[in-house]
């Protein structure tokens, strides 16, 4: 996949593709990474990005045409590619945009700065908005990485068999389980006996019991609209009881 | 405030404090980053900060030690600071916690990596953990960016006066109005007459009608709870009249 970021700061992008899994997906060229300086393409000796708004008020918006022209550079060398903005205002991103945005032939994700972006740009140019969540940044190159590190992982063969997204959170509707490595103790606190217990069933059961626990605890909005398994419908019932037995 | 990042991948955030308004912040002793490797807090001559989880299983989880180790050293220096783990299961990060933690003395950012930080940390040393939305990041560190990002430009005297965040989108429970600069046309469409008029009144109540027409189609989700003032009323109401004129 071909991954192209329109950015006034691509210096922040050069450590974020060398670095851990991003890293060995682009070695094992499964994403091919580009960072656009929309400075680059900027006309004049000051070449200037933003300019005040029309209408008055505060801030500075970024100009059309740099972007523009930025933006055509990444057109002309991956065509097929969708041109996402980072913006408040876009659709939310989750765990389903992403697995959707796996499978894209190409991205090009570019980076708002100041009060916005010149909206004409984003009428003629932009193919989808797209927010990370309800809170505003300084720009859009965190939220791009965001997007990038999260679409990354879930492209065939990035991650190794070992690390598979099978069990991570919100794949399978729940938040994940507690981990424990070693040592056995750690601060007076003892790795749970289930899990030195060799008996895989039980440690199975006690994952998943411990999941729907942090779910019910942490996220119960994730449950809401849950269809139980009848091992889930189980532990919930056992739960009850156990509640009932407590207060009366 | 004293902002310190533990991770394994210090050099991701050698140029996130050094760009745009975080570093403006840094210079101007409004924000003083540390970033603490933490595996230089691992024991050993390989350093090892992850090892196989306790009842089998995919993938690595982080080991307790180094983590405590390291969040004692950015204890030492900052003893008030909270400590928060960028975690899936977390809670949800949103402007309103933004503005929160930019009142605090100082944070401490816990990035974990693999597939989860051993429980025994979590319980003992984090105060709470942070998620910045329902998707997976092969690690914390760029919510931990997003984090820095959306609280440093709150802290008082970080934007300047020309940047006031109380435009924000969020900020008033809507979508910002769309932004237009120079040139007055761009690709043949025009900036909308009325930005052109000088008329402020009638300036105010463009932007305030296309943030409101902006979040209707943008994100429904955020009027619902809303009470609409006067204005926001009446021009709901004209919606509705020419909506009736239109299909009877």
């Amino acid at each position: 996949m071909d991954v192209c970021v329109l950015t006034l700061f691509p210096e922040l992008f050069d450590p974020f593709w060398n670095h851990g899994i991003i890293r060995r997906a682009v070695q094992g060229q499964k994403i091919k990474p580009v960072t656009i300086n929309i400075r680059d393409h900027a006309k004049g000796r000051h070449r200037i990005t933003d300019d005040r708004p029309y209408g008055g008020g505060c801030g500075m918006v970024m100009k059309p045409e740099p972007l523009a022209a930025a933006l055509a550079e990444a057109k002309a060398a991956m065509p097929s590619a969708t041109t996402l903005l980072l913006s408040p205002q876009g659709r939310r991103f989750d765990q389903a945009l992403a697995l959707s945005l796996a499978s894209e032939d190409g991205l090009i994700l570019v980076c708002g700065r100041y009060e916005g972006v010149d909206e004409r740009f984003v009428d003629q140019h932009v193919d989808g908005e797209i927010s990370i969540g309800d809170f505003v940044l300084t720009g859009g190159e965190v939220g791009a990485m965001v997007v990038i590190d999260a679409v990354a992982r879930l492209i065939p063969g990035v991650l190794g068999n070992d690390e598979s997204a099978g069990s991570d959170t919100f794949c399978d509707g729940l938040v994940e389980h507690a981990h424990f490595t070693r040592p056995p103790t750690f601060e007076d606190e003892p790795v749970p006996d289930v899990l030195m217990s060799g008996n895989h069933r039980e440690i199975e059961r006690w994952r998943r019991e411990t999941a729907l626990m942090r779910t019910v605890m942490k996220r119960p909005d994730l449950l809401a609209q849950r269809d139980f398994s009848p091992q889930e419908r189980d532990i919930l019932e056992k739960w009850r009881r156990d509640i009932d037995r407590l207060i009366g």
